[in-house]
């Protein structure tokens, strides 16, 4: 990778490591489409582009990442297989990439994730690990995992080879429609929102970029304001994407980068999600809808704007849709 | 119109009706996508080609048939109005288009429709006026509107006009992906079906057209084996676009040019309506997956072939999902 180092001895990915994520994915992650609506638009006074990457491969923008981590792989290391933790769409995705490259897999998930999300990544040929849901657990079981398997750790966000992939969703949007008054992408360990900055950064320095998150789990939030990391051990929203904190690599595209974060509450959160179904005809995850939930919040700073809008996943349980009782 | 009338007396759209409407309506519709899946190649053993119409104007192809109808009137006739009796998406459609002209609609429907369906109607400026959920009240409810109102009526599916609207679809389809092995559409009325009918037989003769419907709803299916129309007062299925039983004009183009009807069960059809959701992530109603479920009953008449698939329409009632018990 054409890495280079800061003075913390972090190791940031460049926009070159962009363009060669892109090359070494292309076979195995679809080229989203852009959708518009006209009722949106309406809605909103924007002009929006939404981004579908709830039609990605796994279901989720991080295939892109997590092809690109496992592709990049000598034969030596791929061959003793990947590992991670996630709240469900990344170890998905390395599940899915694992299982093209025919590589042993194996995810450490919370045993509340959704039970769809549990049978895909087995389902894709992975091994799933259950923890408690909390940021404290899910690293300790993990440890346990590496020291047993050997496997390479594929972190969900704080990696710069994930980055590096998430950072092709943001330069897909450039080729596709030019450049943009702003992108909006919501933001939990803040991969897809660090992806962006790289690439904006280089290729459209104008475009303002925010990152979008739900009230009830507003660390980046906190973290953006205070100027410094906060995290929080076990959040609760619906939004169940978004409940993981910041980490360093992140934290360096995000404070740099990000022209602001927005939060939306979770009322406002489900609202937004049954609106996109409704009008849109897509199934998109709770996470996927808190940007639109932070337009329609902050109708001043969007209006007359052209705004990339990040649908960053679509995988629901639909035998639980959080508008209906159950 | 370039139409025929037959010894029946009979107003026979033809291919150029088609060609006209489709320049006729394009400022008023979207050339809807053409979705694939690996997951759902892997599981039929046939190459499908999904023609996303729940992502049209209104969330359905019948906002086709509508614009050609209503966008055809000269300015004197349109000045009276447009009315129609409908399930549902032809009503909504045909308010869709008649708001867009800025001419009055009146649409006859059910008391029992989806309520999103009649809020969408009035949203988009036209007026209901409410039938018992059976063919023949709705027909006598309707015959008052018109013969008060003086509007041109617009059926449903007994229009040429209608169906050189929907015949669109299949153009598009030829346009895009060639000359496929089949195509299946769900059938009710048959409107899409007719215009399937019309423009493959024209433009594309050797492709294979199947009829899908439920077998709660099989009068189509009945009616073809038979020789002669058979309608049913007022049938019960989840696929509730589907209930409406076919006309001369539609029984022409299904007799003469259809391959074969295939019927589902009520259980097939909202598996294969969930699985659409789950694994292709868009909303689409029950009607439009009947074409999946009877492919994935007849595989051995669909494996290896190249198969385009009509995906209807997209307005399903999100807070009353067919898999979930309310």
């Amino acid at each position: 990778m054409n890495i280079h180092t800061t003075p913390d001895g972090l190791t940031i990915p460049t926009y070159d490591d962009v363009v060669v994520a892109h090359e070494r994915i292309k076979p195995y992650i679809h080229r989203t489409p852009v959708l518009t609506s006209a009722f949106m638009n309406a809605l909103t006074g924007a002009e929006l582009f939404f981004k579908c990457e709830n039609f990605q491969k796994a279901g989720a923008f991080k295939a892109r990442g997590a092809s690109n981590a496992v592709f990049g792989l000598s034969e030596e290391k791929a061959k003793r297989g990947v590992a991670t933790h996630s709240s469900g769409n990344h170890g998905l995705s390395l599940a899915y990439a694992g299982g093209r490259r025919g590589i042993p897999v194996t995810v450490v998930m919370p045993r509340t994730a959704p039970e769809a999300k549990k049978a895909a990544v087995r389902g894709y040929g992975g091994t799933i690990v259950e923890c408690e849901p909390s940021t404290s657990s899910r690293e300790a079981v993990f440890a346990e995992v590496v020291a047993k398997t050997g496997a390479d750790f594929v972190h969900p966000y704080n990696d710069p080879r994930v980055i590096a992939g998430q950072g092709t969703c943001a330069r897909e949007m450039v080729e596709e429609l030019g450049v943009l008054d702003a992108v909006i992408a919501p933001i939990g360990g803040g991969g897809m929102v660090s992806g962006t900055c790289l690439t904006l950064s280089s290729i459209a320095p104008s475009v303002e970029i925010y990152a979008a998150e739900p009230e009830q789990a507003d660390d980046a939030y906190r973290s953006f304001k205070a100027g410094h990391i906060i995290a929080d051990d076990a959040p609760n929203t619906v939004a169940d994407g978004l409940k993981v904190p910041l980490k360093d690599l992140t934290w360096h595209f995000v404070s740099g980068k990000v022209t602001d974060i927005l939060t939306a509450s979770e009322e406002e959160i489900v609202s937004a999600m049954r609106l996109i179904w409704e009008r849109m005809k897509i199934v998109m995850e709770p996470s996927s809808a808190v940007p639109l939930a932070t337009i329609l919040k902050n109708r001043d700073r969007f209006a007359g704007k052209r705004v990339g809008v990040v649908i960053t996943g679509g995988n629901v349980d639909l035998g639980k849709l959080p508008w209906l009782k159950h």
